[in-house]
């Protein structure tokens, strides 16, 4: 009951992460009817976007496009960031997250995959000769692996802290516990498990 | 740490439904990163459907602009619909979820708004004088109020009755009570009252 063409763009908008036949129905209304001017901005924005924006040659972060057709990110632009402190995450969000928490100093490697036997990609798939030549060429002292508490993202750590950890240097991992302001009753027993066999003395004479 | 172009993508894409920062951020990182072609189809289509797609001229659904510059829906243009039933609703929303229950075999008109004292929509601001040309053009028999089921929706519907009910046809209400599959033990009160004051005699003889 809806024009050819709205039943395209809510096909596109159901491609999103998350959004189902609704939720994909209620954006191209909006779009269409509500906002005015949001769908043009959003068609002409998405248009130029294409060919502005890619991966950071240097971490794989998300990086402006520049006249050279060179794309450095602002993270790895920052010379004022410590080169030695590297943070390797599975994904772009990871590090916005971590960016946002405000506890790193360093620069950052985006993995883009995990190890997943399930799914195929072995160590083979993953991207380490890029890690390791940045390693060798910022004089990085310790990595922090920063990969979910999965599985998978277990998996990775272990290869990652098996390979760098071979080139000599400190190889660390995040801290997996109770979340801050979360109730012990409903924390899974994986939880509490690494919550307790990763506890730290509390130095009481500060 | 972001380029600043996906940055505007981002504050876009929060000015959808429902969208707060992180979906947005979640969408625009899947729009240039993983989804390939997606944000330029997206892009193209958002920018095409602009000029080609806007409110049917009979009834406020949407419907795609023809070669005269014509908006007429695929509802309005089927002969098949009866056209003594017309049924009012408040948002194409609701024609689209009405038209999936299939019980509906007649037109539509669409408010675009709902009485709304607090809001300043008063009895002018509803566009009453189109149903009421699509009354006597089409010789309707029966109006059907399917505004929502909340104080502003009850508003609209009584307003509707004595306005449309004046010209001599019968105006009815949908149904309010107890949803299919809903439990009696959770409903509200309002609800309960409804399904009671609305109860219908079961016909054993058939």
């Amino acid at each position: 009951m809806l024009p050819e063409r709205l039943t395209r763009l809510i096909h596109l908008l159901q491609r999103l992460p998350g959004v189902g036949e609704k939720t994909a129905q209620r954006y191209a209304l909006h779009l269409v009817s509500v906002a005015g001017e949001l769908g043009g901005e959003l068609g002409r924005e998405l248009l130029e976007l294409r060919d502005s924006v890619r991966a950071c040659e240097l971490c794989g972060n998300l990086a402006e496009v520049d006249e050279h057709d060179r794309a450095v990110c602002l993270i790895c632009r920052d010379t004022r960031r410590d080169p030695t402190l590297l943070c390797v995450v599975a994904r772009v969000q990871d590090l916005l997250a971590i960016e946002r928490s405000g506890s790193m100093r360093g620069r950052y490697f985006v993995l883009g995959r995990l190890l997943s036997p399930l799914d195929g990609v072995g160590p083979d798939e993953l991207p380490l000769e890029q890690p390791r030549a940045k390693i060798a060429e910022q004089k990085v002292a310790e990595v922090i692996v920063a990969t979910p508490p999965s599985v998978d993202g277990e998996a990775t750590a272990l290869l990652l802290a098996r390979e760098l950890g071979a080139i000599g240097i400190r190889v660390s991992r995040i801290a997996s516990g109770v979340p801050h302001g979360g109730d012990l009753e409903f924390a899974d027993q994986i939880t509490l498990g690494r919550a307790i066999s990763g506890r730290r003395s509390i130095d009481f004479r500060r």
